[in-house]
């Protein structure tokens, strides 16, 4: 089910470039190519999972609160929690998922306004 | 900093009605009531949580992932997992964030174009 070629497996191979944020055991995080606001970086799992959903029926709770912890200690190096940011992930073909592989966006860095909410 | 009078507080105490989808001990899930697609959610903590980012900071680990089955049982009794959806949430200033109770926005019931994110 989980395509290995899809460009994140890429990235976490070394294979595909990418403008590293943080990164630890769990997660990379890594800045958008098509940025929609002034901060705009992804937050993935290591492990193969194809989407948020996945992670969520597949996952451990050891799992899921590490990756929570990636995200939160991303948002610190991208020091925007005091402006405030936004938190998306698309899942599956009503969501609008493009890479089949977990991601969450976080952006900020400006005044987001209701229809900042990238694919 | 939390504000005991915020609506979501109220729905919590019982002082203001909900269209209540699921609830354990950890998490509430409400339909909002100026849905932005034909599935719209809101999952809250039980706890008295500002923000996400609040969350973050100051949950355990078992509460992360607690919060997170409580999202994805939502999600089994919405039936969109195999469609697909969208998981918001609006921190601060900058994410547009209404309430100052964390609540994350489940989005889905049709393709939502790059443009639907509720505040």
């Amino acid at each position: 089910m989980y395509d290995p070629k899809n460009p994140f497996a890429k990235i976490l191979a070394g294979d595909l470039p990418a403008d590293r944020v943080y990164e630890d055991e769990h997660v990379l995080a890594f800045k958008d190519i098509h940025p929609a606001a002034p901060v705009h970086v992804l937050v993935i799992t290591k492990k193969p999972y194809t989407s948020f959903e996945d992670f969520l029926t597949r996952a451990s709770e050891q799992e899921v609160a590490a990756f929570w912890k990636g995200v939160h200690k991303t948002v610190q190096l991208l020091e925007v929690a005091e402006q405030g940011y936004r938190l998306v992930t698309n899942i599956g073909p009503d969501g609008g998922q493009e890479v089949p592989h977990l991601h969450v966006h976080i952006l900020g860095g400006k005044l987001l306004g209701p229809k900042i909410c990238v694919l």
